[in-house]
C-alpha cells in the first residue's frame, strides 16, 4: 500500500472510507434488491455494476455472488480472490480513465439501506481486555486475586446467540427476565440495567474441517475482516443466571454490528505489538510478529429528543491481551471446525483509564456512581430512549481507515 | 391415533420404526444425492419418489424442498403441512390398493447413507435434569447444597457450537487441549476424560421475531420433533476453562445426533407428568397439561475389536425436570429470535438410581470408581476405539415410537 494514491472520487478528509479501506458491506435501494458494495467516502460502489464494466474480467466472478443476501459466497471464494477485487478497485478508483468514471456505478449512502454483511454460522465471544477482566473481577470477586487462575494462560471464550446479531440502525427493545433482588424471590420483568459493551469482532473466511487445528502463524489467513460490535448486555438477567455455565438471556437479546467489513489488509499498516504475556504461553498459543492493531474506538450515549451525543469512553483495540490469532488457534485447537461467517468477538475492550472503560458497568463501577451526559443527564445505566453510537478508526502518516458506526436505540420494554 | 393400524409394509416386532412413528430423515444412496426419507421397519420412503406417485396431490410441495441437503425447507412448510404429509403416509402405508404399494419407492436401511437432518443455526443445550446437577453440584460443590440458588427458578442453560454437531455414524477424535494439572502449570495435549452426555434435542420447527416471546402454550407448536444427542465432553478441558463464562473447548469438538427426527406428534401418546415443581415458578415458566414424555433411554459401550456392546446406563426423558415448553419460553423471554433447525438440547438426562446416570462423570463418580463392562474390561471414562450407542424409544399398549440410536467411535487424538 502506498501512500499517495490519489483517487478521483470525491472523499472527505475525515472520512473513514477513504481510498486504502474499500471495505465490503450488503445494501440495497428503494429497489430492495441486496446486493454487495464497496464503501468510498460517502458512496456505494456497486459491485455488480463494477463487475457490467468488465473490470474484474480475468477473474470467474458469478453475478449470484454478488447480487446476494449476505458476503458469505463472495468471501467464500477465497482473499486470492477478494483481494484482488479490492485492488483492482483501488487502483480504477485512482485511474481518470476508469470505465468506473464514465458510468458511475456508484449509490449515496444516504440513499441506500445496510443490512447485516454475512449470515453468521456460529458467534463466539471472547474475554480478552485484562483491563476489562481486571475490573469485572475488582467488582464481584477478590479485589486482590481479580484475575481468574485461568485467564492468562488461555483466551476465555464462550458462545453466543448468533440469531439475535443485527445490523446497525435496527433498534432494540429493552429485555424482559427473570432477575433476583437482595434477600427477595426472583421477579418476572424488563431489565433495569442495560449495558453497552464496547468490542470488535473478525469474520471467519476461510473454512477449517472438524478435527483440525489452526495455528497462530495460519489463523490471520482465516480472517477476512472486521466489524465494531456492541454486545448488548443485561446485567441484573446475566448477574442471576450465569452460573455455572455462563451468559445467556443476559446476552442473547441483540448484539449490534457496523455494516461494512474492513478486511485484514486494509488494516496491515496499522499492526502494532502486543502488551508482553507473562506468565508464558503454551507453545500452541505463541505466535511471532505483530498481531494486534491499532485502532481507536469510541462510545457515544445520545438520549431521546437530543441532537448531541456524549462521548462516554474511548478505548482502542491495540490494549487486547489475547490476539485474534491466538483466539482462533485456541478455539480450533480441540478440533471445533470454522465455517466462513462465523463470527468471533473480542470481548468488552477497556483501556487502563477510567474515561477508557468499555461497558457502563465499568465506567459507572457497578451503579455506584455516575457518567455525566452533555446535556447535563446522568446515568448508571442506560435509559429507554438512549441511543448507543460506537466508532472506530485507525490513523497513521495521515492515512484513514475506519469502520464507520455501529447505532441502535434502546426502546421501551414490549 | 388408533392402536389398530395395519401396514402391509414388513416391519419387525420390535422396530422403532413402526406405523406409528413415521419420522423424517436426510438419506443418500450410491447416486449421491441427498433427500428426504421417512422411515418404516426397515426400509425408507423416499419422499419425492412417493411425491411422484401424486399421493400429495393436494399439498402444493415442490421438488426442490423433497430433494434437499437438509430438512429445514420441509419443516418450515409448518406443521399443518408435514403433518399431513405424515399422515397421509400413514393411511397409504395401511391401505393395500395404494401406489406406493404397486410402485414401492423404498430404499433398504442397509443400502442408504443417513447424514445430519438439519442445517443447525443456533445450538442450546440445557441443563434440566435435577439427578444429574445435582450429582456435580455434589461431587464438585457442596453436597449438602448441590444445586445452585438459581436452578429450580429457571431452566438453567448455555449455547453450544453448533459446526460441530454431527450425525450418528461419524466417528470423533479424542480432543487436544489445556488442562491444568493440581499444583502445576497447565500443560497442552490430549483430554484424558473424554466423556458422553445422554441427552435428547428437539428441532425448533417455526420461526420467532427478534423481540418476540413465546409462551409455554405456544411453545410446542414451535418444536418440530426430537432426536437423541450425545454431547461428546472433554472434562479435564471443561474443568479448567469454565470458570466464569461456562463450557467452550471442552464441549465444542463435537456433539453426535441421531438421524431420524421423530415428530411430537408421533410422541403425543406417551405424554406424562413432570416431577413436581416446588418453589412454584413465575407465571412465565408455568404450564398446564403434560408436558414430559416416556422416552427409554439406554447407553452402551462398544470397546474396539469387541462385537459385543455393554449397557452402562438406562435412563427415561420423563425424569426431565424442566420440560422443552418451559426451555423455549425461557429462551425467548428476552426476545431472542428463533430459526427453523435451531436445536436445543435436554442436558444430560439422569435418573435416581446410580444405574441410571448419563455420563460417566456421573458413573465413575469423578473417576473414583470403575465401570464393569461386560467382556470384564473397566472404564472411568471413555478409551480410544471405544464406540458409545445411545438408543430411545417410547412403548405403551404394544405400541412403539423409538428414535433407533446415535453411535460414534472416539478414535485417538490426531
Amino acid at each position: 500500500m502506498s501512500s499517495t494514491l490519489k483517487t478521483w472520487v470525491e472523499v472527505p478528509e475525515l472520512s473513514d472510507f477513504s481510498i486504502y479501506n474499500l471495505p465490503f458491506g450488503i445494501f440495497s435501494t428503494t429497489s430492495k434488491t441486496k446486493r454487495i458494495g464497496v464503501a468510498i467516502g460517502d458512496q456505494i460502489l456497486d459491485l455488480n455494476a463494477a463487475h457490467s464494466l468488465r473490470i474484474f474480467h480475468g477473474l470467474n466472478i458469478d453475478k449470484e455472488i454478488l447480487v446476494n443476501d449476505y458476503l458469505n459466497d463472495f468471501i467464500a471464494l477465497g482473499k486470492n480472490i477478494t483481494n484482488q477485487v479490492r485492488l483492482i478497485i483501488q487502483e480504477h478508483l485512482c485511474d481518470d480513465s476508469s470505465p468506473l468514471r464514465k458510468h458511475e456505478p456508484f449509490i449515496e449512502m444516504s440513499d441506500a439501506t445496510m443490512h447485516l454483511p454475512v449470515k453468521v454460522g456460529d458467534y463466539t465471544d471472547f474475554y480478552s481486555s485484562i483491563e476489562h477482566a481486571t475490573n469485572v473481577g475488582k467488582m464481584f470477586r477478590d479485589p486482590e486475586n481479580a484475575l481468574l487462575p485461568n485467564w492468562k494462560h488461555l483466551p476465555v471464550g464462550y458462545h453466543g446467540r448468533a440469531s439475535s446479531i443485527i445490523v446497525s440502525g435496527v433498534d432494540i427493545h429493552r429485555p424482559n427476565g427473570q432477575t433476583k433482588p437482595a434477600d427477595e424471590p426472583p421477579v418476572y420483568g424488563p431489565s433495569q440495567r442495560i449495558d453497552f459493551e464496547l468490542e470488535m469482532a473478525f469474520i471467519v473466511g476461510k473454512q477449517s474441517e472438524l478435527g483440525d487445528a489452526v495455528t497462530t502463524k495460519e489463523a490471520e489467513d482465516h480472517i477476512f475482516g472486521m466489524v465494531l460490535f456492541n454486545d448488548w448486555s443485561a446485567r441484573d438477567i446475566q448477574k442471576w443466571e450465569y452460573v455455572p455455565l455462563g451468559p445467556f438471556l443476559g446476552k442473547s437479546f441483540a448484539s449490534s454490528v457496523s455494516p461494512w467489513v474492513v478486511t485484514l489488509e486494509a488494516l496491515e499498516s496499522f499492526r502494532v505489538n502486543g502488551p508482553n504475556q507473562d506468565p508464558e504461553v503454551l507453545p500452541y498459543l505463541q505466535y511471532e510478529g505483530q498481531k494486534n492493531y491499532d485502532i481507536n474506538l469510541e462510545v457515544l450515549i445520545q438520549p431521546e429528543s437530543q441532537n448531541e451525543a456524549s462521548t462516554v469512553s474511548k478505548s482502542n483495540f491495540k490494549f487486547m491481551y489475547w490476539n485474534m490469532a491466538q483466539q482462533l488457534a485456541h478455539h480450533t485447537v480441540n478440533g471445533c471446525n470454522l465455517n466462513v461467517g462465523d463470527m468471533m468477538a473480542s470481548g468488552t475492550i477497556s483501556g487502563k483509564d477510567e474515561n477508557s472503560y468499555g461497558s457502563m458497568l465499568e465506567l459507572s463501577w457497578a451503579g455506584s456512581k455516575s457518567v455525566k451526559l452533555n446535556n447535563g443527564e446522568e446515568r448508571k445505566f442506560l435509559k429507554d430512549g438512549d441511543t448507543v453510537i460506537m466508532k472506530g478508526h485507525s490513523e497513521k502518516n495521515g492515512i484513514r481507515v475506519g469502520f464507520g458506526e455501529v447505532r441502535s436505540k434502546l426502546l421501551p420494554a414490549k
